[in-house]
C-alpha cells in the first residue's frame, strides 16, 4: 500500500514537472536541476557561474533548502533574481514548489533558470522538476566510490561536476575510477573537472552551459518560424 | 492524506525500534547509529575506531548502503563480524531492516554494534533504528553553513564528529562558527574534531565511546543485581 501512495505522488509530480517544463520550453529559458551531497560546491558553482556569465545570459535561481535562506542570500549578492524554497524539513524538490514559485520570476527576460535542489545524493534524483537537464556536482573529497553507491543520480546527470580539484593533492581521491565508474553507468555523460576556489577548469563548464542555453533559444525560433 | 500515511509509517518504525533497542539493552549491547553525507568519512572513522578497540571491545557492523556492499568489504577487512544492508534505492535504515539481520549475530559476544547508516544528512534522521545515540558525522570540507541547513539531524546527535581536520589549511571553514552553530541547536552535543587521515583527535573519540560502551554494561550488571 506504501508503494501505490509512492506511485501516485510520481505520476502527479511527472504532470506537474510536464507543465513547468512546457511553460519554460515556450519561453526558451533553459531549465537546469542542479543536484549532489550537502557541501559539494553547488552554490559555489553557481556564484561563479553567475559571475561570469551574467552579462551574456541573463540567469534566475530557485534555491531549494530545507530551512534558511543562506544559499539565496550568497546568490542574491551577485545581482540576479533569485527564489529561496524552503522544504520544511523535506528531502528533495518537487515540481509542484518549482510551479508555485514561477509567477515571481519576470519569464520574458530570462534565458536560464538554475535550480539547486535540496543538499542529497539520493531523493532529488527520484522527482522531475520541469528541468531540461540535471547536473550533478560530487566534490573529490567525497571519495571516488560514490557514483557506485549512489547511482541513480549519476546515470540521470547530463554532466557531472566534479568539484574541488584543488584538493586532490590532499587526498587520495582516484580520479581514474571516478570516471570509470560513472561513464558505465552513464556513458554519455560530459565529465567537468572543477575548482570552484581556484577557477580551474570553470570555461569548459561555463562553454557548456552556454551551448545549452544557445541550444534551446534556436529550437524556440525554430519552433516560432514553423507557426 | 500523504501526511497521515508518514505518520503511521513512523509509529510502526518506532515500535520496532523500542523492540530493537530493548533486545539488545538487555544484552548489554551499546547501539550506535552512525549518520552523515556521503563520503563525509563514517566508514573511515569506523575502520580507524576497529583497529583502535577491536582487542578491549568486541564490535560489530552493521552497513547501510543503497546499493553495492563496498563498505562493507572495507570493515570486514579488520576482522569484525559485518552485515550489509541494501535498501535497494532507499534513502534511509528503518528498524524492520535492523531488525530483520540481527539473528545473524552473535550477540552474546557483543559490548558494541555500530549501525552506519545511508550517506545523508536529511531522512536519517527522521527514524529511529533501535540506537542507544546517534553520532552525526560533519566533514569539514563540507562547510559550517551545514548545521543550521540541516538542523534536525545535528540536534539529535549525542556527539558529532567534526572530521577531516588535517583539511582546513586549504579550504575556507570557519571551525568558530561551526561550533556555535551546532551547540545552540543542541547545546549537550559532544563535539569531537577529528582526522581520520592523520589520527588527529581520535583518541578523545574513542575514550568517549569506551565511556559509553562501560556505562551500558554497569546498566546491565545493576539490572541483573536487581532481579
Amino acid at each position: 500500500m506504501e508503494i501505490k501512495v509512492m506511485a501516485n505522488i510520481l505520476d502527479k509530480n511527472d504532470q506537474i514537472a510536464n507543465h513547468v517544463h512546457h511553460r519554460l520550453s515556450g519561453q526558451g529559458i533553459f531549465v537546469l536541476n542542479l543536484m549532489g551531497s550537502p557541501g559539494s560546491g553547488k552554490t559555489s558553482l553557481l556564484e561563479q557561474t553567475i559571475a561570469a556569465l551574467k552579462e551574456e545570459i541573463h540567469i534566475a535561481v530557485i534555491e531549494g533548502d530545507l530551512f534558511t535562506s543562506k544559499d539565496a542570500e550568497r546568490i542574491e549578492g551577485h545581482g540576479v533574481p533569485v527564489i529561496q524554497i524552503n522544504t520544511g524539513g523535506g528531502c528533495h524538490l518537487d515540481a509542484d514548489m518549482v510551479q508555485s514559485v514561477l509567477d515571481r520570476l519576470d519569464l520574458d527576460k530570462l534565458d536560464l533558470i538554475v535550480i539547486e535542489n535540496v543538499g542529497n545524493l539520493v531523493c532529488p534524483a527520484e522527482f522531475n522538476i520541469g528541468e531540461d537537464v540535471k547536473v550533478t556536482v560530487l566534490s573529490i573529497t567525497e571519495g571516488e566510490d560514490k557514483p557506485l553507491k549512489y547511482p541513480l543520480i549519476f546515470k540521470q546527470a547530463s554532466a557531472v561536476v566534479l568539484n574541488k580539484t584543488d584538493l586532490l593533492p590532499y587526498t587520495s581521491f582516484n580520479m581514474q575510477a571516478a570516471v570509470e565508474d560513472i561513464t558505465s553507468l552513464n556513458p554519455h555523460v560530459t565529465l567537468l573537472p572543477v575548482s570552484c576556489r581556484t577557477g580551474e577548469g570553470l570555461t569548459v563548464w561555463y562553454d557548456w552551459l552556454k551551448e545549452q542555453v544557445a541550444a534551446k533559444k534556436q529550437l524556440k525560433a525554430v519552433n516560432a518560424a514553423c507557426k
